[in-house]
Formats: C-alpha cells, structure tokens, sequence
C-alpha cells in the first residue's frame, strides 16, 4: 500500500508503506476515499508543523471498508462500509467528565496529532467507526464527516423552522451549512465573495449575496424587514465575516461562530450588550452528528454528491490542494487505492 | 418641589419646578429616594448629551409613593408604596413584536430620553410602576431597580447550583450580581482592583481576588482544578475584564456581559470555538425581575440595606455625583424630599 506524506515545507510525497495490523480494540480499514479539507490545507501551509510528526499522514474525511479487525472489538464484519469519528479523547479531563469529549483538553485528532486517512490502510481504534449503508456509494460517504460539522453547527445556532439564517462563507462547509440550515426550516441567504463558489450555491438552490457589492447587514435589514437576522454563522473566518455577521442580527440574536480565526478580532460588545446578542462557538461533532449526516444523505435531504468537484489519484495530492487553495473548486477527493 | 436639572458640561443645579399633573393612563409620583447609577455619571461627564434634552432630569433608580392618578389607571391608591421600571417601548417593533420589549428598538428610557426621578415628584405611565412591599424602607427600596439588573444578569448567564462564578468588576451592580449568582446556588469570586470595594464585598461575604496582584485566568484554574469557570459576569466594561474573562472559561463556559463596551474589544474567538464557549449579551431588565428583586429583598435573601454609604439632599448631588466617580463609595441615595 502507499501513502501520502506530508514532509513540511508544503511538500508531498507518495511512499511505500507497510499496512498497520490492528492491535487489541483496533481495525484496519481499506481507505476508499480521503477528502481534502481546509484544515489539511493549513496543515500543508505549516501551520501545524508543531502538532504533527513527519513524514506525516493527513486526512480525516474518509470511506473505507473494514479489512481487518482486532481483538475486543465487537459488532462489524470484515467487509463492512464504515467512516470514522477521528477523535480520540482522554476520557478523564474536565471537558470528558462534564460529557464534553468530542472538545477533550487532551485531544487527539486523527490526520493531525496522530496518523491519517490519505493511505491506501488506516488502523484506528474500533470506537471511531461509523456505520454507511450498504447503497450509499463511498465517495458520498467520505462527505459524511464535513456533512457532520454542519450539523453540529446548526444545531449549536439553534437554527428553528421560520429562522432568517445569514450564512457568511460559502466554501464546503459554509455550503453544507446553508443546506442543512434549510432542511432544518431555515430562510438562508448565503455571503461568498467568489463568484464562482456563488455560482455553486446558486446552482443547488441557496440564495447568495455578494459582500463585495452590497453593505451585508443593510441587505439583511431589508431582507428582514427591519428586525435582523434570527441567526448568523460565520464560517469564513475573517475579520469582515464577523463584523458583517454581528452587525446584522435581531434583537436576541445568535451568532455561531465556526470559522478558525488565528488572531483577536475587535468585536463590537456594544450591540451584544444593546441586543442582547448570544455568540457560541461551534467545533466539531458528536456521534449523534454523524449519525444524523448519515440520515440526512441517506434520506435524500441533503446532496452531498454535487459538491463533489474531482476525484483524483494519490499522485495528484499536491494539485489537488493547490485547487482546493485557489478556491475554485469545492471538494476534492483522493481515491487512496490508485 | 424642585428637581436636579442637568445643564451639560458637568453642571447640576436645583431649581424649584411645578409638579406635572398625571394625564390619563399617568400616575404622579412623590419621589423619596433616587439612587446615583454609573449611567448617570455617563450623563454628567457629556456622553448622552445627544439623547437628553436641557435642562435634563436624572435618575430611575427610586422609590416614592403615589400622589396623583390619572384616569384610565386601575389598581393603585393614593400613598401606595412603588418604584418605577423605566422603560416606555413603542409596541410596534420587531423586538416588541417578539416579546422583548425591554430592549425595545425605539426605547424611551425615564432618566435619559425624557425626564427621570431626581425631583420631588415625578409623572410616569402608571403601567411602569411595581409594588413595594409596605414593610420595606424606601431607602431600599430604591435599590429594587439596581437588583433587578442583577438578577437580569444572573438569569441571562444561566447561573444554577454548584457553578463556580467569575464575576468581574466590584462596583454595585456587579457586587448585586455576587450576591444573586450566590441565592442562585453559584461559588462566587469577584475580581476588583479596589483595595476599598473588595473590602466592601468581603465584608458581605463574597470571595475576592486583586486582578493587579494576581493573574485572573490561573487563579481560576486552580481554584476549579484545572477545569475553568462555569460562569464569567464581566462588569466592568473594560478591555482587560473581557480578556480575562474569556480566559478564565471552562468548556461550554458562558459569559454573560453585562458592562458597557464604547469601542470594539479585540476578542480571543479562537477560544470560542476551541472551548464552544457561549457569550450573552444582558441589558436592563423585564417586569419579572423587578418581581424577583422585591422579592429577594422581601425574603432576606439580598441584603441590599448595607450597599447604601450616603443619603444626600438634592444640594448635595454635585458632591455625591462625585463622590460615586472616585469609586470609594457604594450606592449613594439622593433624598428627594429635602
């Protein structure tokens, strides 16, 4: 089998490996897809150079089917189509005590603080599987888990049946978040600069505004009118997106804060204060989440297969971040058996 | 009767004024005590000169008793016993239409936009007035307004038993909010810099820390082992209060703000999002606080009589005004009968 390497300095590297066996309470799983996601991208820029230990093996978006299975690990067959939770808590910090897990203080996140699904073999402890349905293709299922951020999102935003919802970023996630947003009774209206990436959206069915053309709040005034946004979930990660965000909620509204933002942003507590505003952070999922990807793809409500832009060898891993870089495409994955 | 009018540019003069008769739907009021609040040092030192009208009367922390009812207001006699909630929302706007009208989008608030209660009597609509028990002081009861934003706050920050809670900033409002968040069941630390305010605090039984001597964030962490505040109340509405307070956080903390932010604070968001902290806004209060605030009084629950340093005559208000700037006094009483 082969893997993807990432060595620093934004190189890649396909090498030869040799598969893990699966020791007491682990599973080898035959990678089918791996998808590239914007943390993978941060990781190739060296952003986490401090977390990961070379040659390191990114992703964490993934399908398989289970290869082989160590002792004490009940309830699968060999065989079985399954993706992962890649988290692995401590089980015994305050976070964990308090049922918080899936935010451990200790947290090890598989494809960053340990290995990744871009290989050809991925051997993971058998408490990180989840089920796919036997019709669900395996590309579709590599989506599962960004499908699962978006859900652990707008569930954290409290998005109810009626709600205006602004989404601001319409890369992947911001997407998924706009389509779950919806099926969960939402109004969305989605914020995206690139045309392209509007295009997209427009193309699925969410209606888009561009920030670059109009005042975003003013828009959303109108839209409402006059009350504000019911919600507002920022996923761009940018000092405008929350400026734009905060200043366009009602009175007693909710911002969901989902994109990364490296640096302190000047917040304007004034309005949080004036209209009684409410702010939660929003980071990763629970099993409850995935489980409800796994319904909402399984049942038709969400489409996750469009979103799809390549499918590309292990080969073309370095091309393809760089697409998934230049922004001009949504997801890209890796077929980790060529 | 006469009336504290403010004349801009930090002056405050007594003038003799004639009493407005109550039109209908009006009560006239004869004010015993008006309490000095920070908002009102706002108004003093020139930042609402926008909002109020010259010469403008203060004040909306008070007690009186009923002198004259007008027509078309049902339920109250002559000589009742009553405070005010100062709040007159228009009815028609979104926050209104969803409930919310204390933080109404074309608020009028007694005090600031129209009149308020520094003068011998006062002419309000009589569906802001709130009973006064008739065994309780008038004294203290001008202090019902004041504990009704603590107990707005607590109960926005979601305080329940056993919580530890970082309250931030020892003035009034935020020792009222140590001593609601401690009826609530909450383990209370209160950060102040004041040598005199923390020894005001202590003496009523709440814990303290100097915010000069030590860091706030680690003095939290090992006093909730490790875990993190479950609550934060900053009230200070200063840049290294938010900080500290954002620092200070367990997983899935919540920070209620309570102290008014001028300008825009640079925020740590990436700990929102890596902790899912939640943040709230909290602003004034509704009638169901001023009942929980009689109440808690009522019950000895709040032992509000000890927060009051000085009751001054309305010639004095220039120096009681001062007095409360420099921060060595708690709740200063103007006694609007002499």
């Amino acid at each position: 089998m082969r893997a993807v390497h990432y060595l620093g300095d934004r190189r890649l590297d396909v090498a030869a490996v040799e598969p893990a066996s699966p020791g007491p309470g682990q599973v080898r799983i035959d990678v089918a897809y791996t998808g590239i996601c914007g943390t993978d991208l941060h990781v190739l820029a060296g952003h986490m150079d401090s977390r990961v230990t070379f040659p390191a093996v990114m992703g964490h978006e993934m399908s398989g089917r289970i290869a082989e299975i160590g002792d004490d690990v009940q309830g699968w067959a060999i065989g079985d189509a399954v993706t992962v939770i890649p988290i692995v808590s401590c089980g015994d910090c305050p976070a964990c005590h308090a049922g918080n897990g899936h935010i451990c203080h200790n947290i090890v996140f598989l494809g960053i603080d340990a290995d990744g699904a871009m290989q050809g073999s991925w051997t993971v402890p058998g408490d990180t599987l989840v089920r796919l349905p036997d019709r669900m293709g395996l590309d579709v299922g590599a989506l599962v888990e960004p499908l699962a951020v978006a859900v652990h999102d707008v569930e954290r935003a409290g998005v109810a049946r009626g709600d205006r919802v602004l989404v601001i970023g319409g890369g992947p996630v911001g997407l998924l978040i706009a389509h779950v947003a919806t099926h969960y009774g939402g109004e969305v209206l989605l914020s995206e600069p690139s045309q392209v990436r509007r295009a997209m959206a427009e193309e699925t069915g969410i209606r888009t505004v561009d920030p670059q053309a109009h005042e975003v709040p003013a828009f959303v005034e109108t839209w409402t009118g006059g009350a504000g946004a019911d919600v507002a979930i920022e996923v761009s990660g940018s000092e405008a997106g929350v400026t734009s965000a905060v200043a366009s909620l009602k009175v007693r509204g909710r911002l969901a804060l989902v994109g990364v933002h490296t640096e302190p942003r000047p917040m304007d507590l004034f309005r949080f204060f004036w209209r009684e505003l409410d702010l939660v952070g929003a980071r990763l999922y629970t099993r409850s989440d995935y489980e409800t990807a796994v319904a909402l793809i399984e049942d038709g409500n969400v489409d996750v297969a469009r979103l799809i832009s390549r499918i590309e060898p292990m080969d073309n891993a370095h091309d393809a971040f760089e697409a998934l870089e230049s922004g001009e495409v949504m997801k890209v994955l890796i077929d980790c058996q060529r």
